[in-house]
C-alpha cells in the first residue's frame, strides 16, 4: 500500500479548531499535522463572505507552503463560504466541518426526523447546514438555535457550571420541545460542552462535527492511500497573534503534546 | 454667556459606548451629539497599541469633519492608548472615560480606602486605571478583577438573570473580601448590570465612568462657555458594519430617539 509522509492543514479563525485538530490525531496518531489559528482576525462569524474568503485563501497559501497533502477547514464560517475558493488554490483534497455532519446526520436518522443544530449565530444565520442538508437531498428537518453565550462560557473555563447549566436550558429546551432526537454540535467550540448537554439531555443523539471530521479524513486518506505509517509524528501550531489568553486556550481545547507553537505572519496580514 | 452650536462627538470601538452617549444627553439635553461605533472591528481589547491609535486617528477625523468642540473617548481601551494622539490632531477639548472615574474616587473615597475595578480583561491588563491614579497622586487601593463574561452576558440580555448572578458572585466576592468600598464600572457595558451588583452588593458605593464622564464634559463646556442653549437637539449614530444583531444592541444601549443610524466608511478603514 502506498503512503504519504506530507502533513494534514488544518485551519480555524481561532483556537476553537483545536477540537477538531484533536479528534484528527486521535484517530490519525501517525500523521504530521499543521495548524493555523487566525487569533489576530478572530472571530470570523460577524464578517462579509468575501472578507473570509481572502483571509482563507492567506491561510491556505501559508499552509501549502509547509508539504501537506489535504486541507481540514476547523471553522463552520470559513467551511460555508471558502471551500470552493480554496479548492481552486489547490489539488489536495479539502474537507470542511459542516458535511461531514450533515452526512451522518443522513445516515444515522430516519427520514423526517427532527434534528437540532447548534451554532454561533453567525452559522445559523448564514443557513449553511440546511444548504447542505438540501444537497445531500436529506428529508431530516433541521431547528436552529443560536448559542452566543456557549463559546465565551467554555472559553472562561464554565463549560460545566450551573450558569451554563441555566443559559443551556435557555437555548436547548425549545429544540427538545420540537421533538428533536438528534442534535448537531455545529461549532468547534461544543465538543467541551458535550459532557453538560449529555447529562441534561440524554434523548439526543449528538453529532459532533470534530469527530466527524476526523472519521471522514481518515477514510479519504485511506481510499487515496495516502496514510502515513511512522510511528514518530510532529504537530505544530502557528497563530497570527500570541498573547496569555490564547496560551491558556491551547490548553483548553488541545491538552496533548505539541512539537511547536508560535506566531506567523500571513504574507497579507 | 457665549454659546455654541456645534456638536459632540463621541466614539467607542461598538455599541457600548452608548452607555455613555445616554449619560451626556441625559445631562446636556440641548446638545447636538455624533458617535461614531467600530463595529467592523470590535473588539478593539486585544490589540495592540500602535493599531488602536491608528483606529482612534481614523475615527477622529471622521468626527472632526462633523463640525464638532469636543471629543469623548467612550471606550476604555482608546482612553488607555489613545488620547494624546487624538490631542495632537485637534485644539477641541478630548475626554476619556478612566480620568473621571479616577477623579471622582479620589474626591469621593477616604485616602487609603479600597476599591474595585472590574472592567474587560484587556482594560485590567493595561494597567490605565492604576496609572491613572498614580498621576494623580491618589492614596487609595485598587483591587481589580477582569470580568470577561459580563459583555457577553449584558449583550445577550441576561444581565438580570440567574445565571448573571452566579457568575457576578465568581467576580465581585474577592473584591468584597478584599474590604472594598468602591467600585469603579471600568466597561461601558457595565452599567446595564448596575441593578444586579447592587441588589447583591449593597456595600459597595458604585463609580460609573459614563456618569463621571458626562458629569465632567458638562462641567467642561460650561467652564469654556461652549454649551448649547437651542432646545431642539440631534442625536446622528455612525457604524463601521451594520447587522441586526447592531439594531438590537443599540437599543439595549441607546432605548432613546435617534434621528440618524446608518453606516459610515472610514477614509483608511
Amino acid at each position: 500500500m502506498a503512503t504519504n509522509d506530507n502533513s494534514i492543514g488544518v485551519f480555524d479563525s481561532g483556537l476553537g479548531g483545536l477540537t477538531v485538530l484533536r479528534e484528527i490525531h486521535k484517530r490519525l496518531p501517525h500523521e504530521n499535522l499543521v495548524y493555523f489559528g487566525d487569533t489576530a482576525r478572530v472571530p470570523y462569524g460577524n464578517k462579509s463572505s468575501e472578507t473570509i474568503i481572502r483571509y482563507s485563501r492567506e491561510i491556505t497559501q501559508f499552509l501549502l507552503s509547509h508539504n501537506i497533502k489535504a486541507i481540514v477547514v476547523a471553522c463552520n464560517t470559513a467551511s460555508s463560504f471558502a471551500l470552493d475558493a480554496i479548492r481552486e488554490m489547490t489539488a489536495i483534497p479539502v474537507l470542511g466541518v459542516i458535511e461531514p455532519a450533515i452526512r451522518s446526520l443522513t445516515q444515522k436518522a430516519k427520514s423526517q426526523s427532527v434534528a437540532g443544530l447548534i451554532a454561533t449565530r453567525g452559522t445559523i444565520q448564514s443557513g449553511a447546514y440546511e444548504k447542505t442538508l438540501n444537497l445531500k437531498r436529506g428529508t431530516q428537518k433541521l431547528v436552529s438555535q443560536a448559542c452566543p453565550l456557549l463559546v465565551p462560557l467554555i472559553e472562561e473555563g464554565y463549560a460545566d457550571s450551573a450558569a451554563a447549566e441555566i443559559i443551556l436550558k435557555d437555548y436547548l429546551d425549545p429544540l427538545s420541545v420540537s421533538g428533536a432526537e438528534y442534535l448537531i454540535l455545529g461549532c468547534t467550540h461544543y465538543p467541551l460542552i458535550a459532557p453538560a448537554i449529555k447529562r441534561l439531555y440524554p434523548q439526543f443523539t449528538l453529532i459532533d462535527s470534530a469527530e466527524e471530521t476526523a472519521l471522514e479524513l481518515a477514510r479519504l486518506l485511506e481510499e487515496r492511500q495516502i496514510l502515513r505509517e511512522k510511528v514518530e509524528s510532529r504537530i505544530e501550531l502557528f497563530v497570527s497573534d500570541m498573547t496569555k489568553s490564547m496560551q491558556n486556550l491551547k490548553d483548553l481545547f488541545f491538552a496533548g503534546r505539541v512539537d511547536r507553537f508560535e506566531v506567523a505572519r500571513l504574507t497579507d496580514d
